[in-house]
């Protein structure tokens, strides 16, 4: 599975969302629109992808996203809490059936000892549930959005 | 200028930001957040990026940059009415000082005679300002999404 292209993946996630009939939606922090961008890549995506909330700024986090201000002061924009809260603000926003939200440090700067560059939230949202999980990618800027992209991309096979 | 790689344009669109310390939003809908993935590929990116809105199926864009259901219905998505409207609102809707929207046929299908495979329409908002304008590319989806996104990456030169 490693070895896919995210060109394969986005057509995974594709064929998986329209044996669902589901539509996705994407609020994407540190990917900047990546997400969006290699869904879209297939032709005929428009059948279940919706859009998508580009939230570089803790402002756009909170008012398109409606995350609490109190939760990006007390935990920070890169953490469980923000991710959840932006995977259940698109689905409520979008009238999507799931989102996937990203949030991490790319890099190269802004990396600290308890969140370093290359950790990167996800959150997942559909239906009435919303799961998170982190990973720490190595690498590049670059590569560290790549890898997001990859695993966001993968993130339906968590819903079984 | 046309020999310029996409990184290259990323980078000069963020200096011209810079200089007026200005913060830009995108509007997009063919290139599905390739604008924005391209905008912040470049580190610091978040002094001049505030996010953006991937609006691509009709209902995200009335219900996100409030496009007017009857400028969808009486011109079309891809027009310079709906590029016009879904750049003002993305100002509005943002607080950023620069709009950058595209919408557009990337292909294969959905073409016609009046509007074919690699059209695209921009608009351009900022302060009082919004100015609208079409391209239409050659290619494949990829290669049509692609001058897309360098298009509007220098959409700037059109602010004098």
């Amino acid at each position: 599975m490693v070895s896919q292209t995210r060109h394969d993946l986005a057509v995974d996630l594709g064929k998986w969302l329209q044996q669902r009939q589901w539509q996705i939606v994407t609020a994407e922090s540190c990917t900047g629109g990546g997400i969006g961008y290699a869904i879209s890549s297939i032709p005929g995506s428009s059948a279940w992808f919706a859009g998508g909330f580009i939230t570089y700024t803790n402002t756009l986090k909170h008012e398109l996203l409606n995350v609490p201000t109190v939760t990006l002061a007390r935990y920070g924009a890169v953490s469980s809490e923000t991710a959840a809260a932006m995977a259940t603000g698109a689905l409520a926003n979008s009238g999507a059936d799931v989102a996937i939200a990203v949030t991490g440090i790319a890099g190269p700067d802004g990396g600290t000892p308890d969140k370093p560059v290359g950790l990167v939230w996800f959150g997942l949202a559909w239906e009435n549930h919303c799961i998170t999980w982190h990973e720490v990618f190595e690498g590049s800027r670059t590569q560290v959005r790549k890898a997001t992209i990859h695993a966001a991309l993968r993130s339906f096979e968590k819903i079984t």
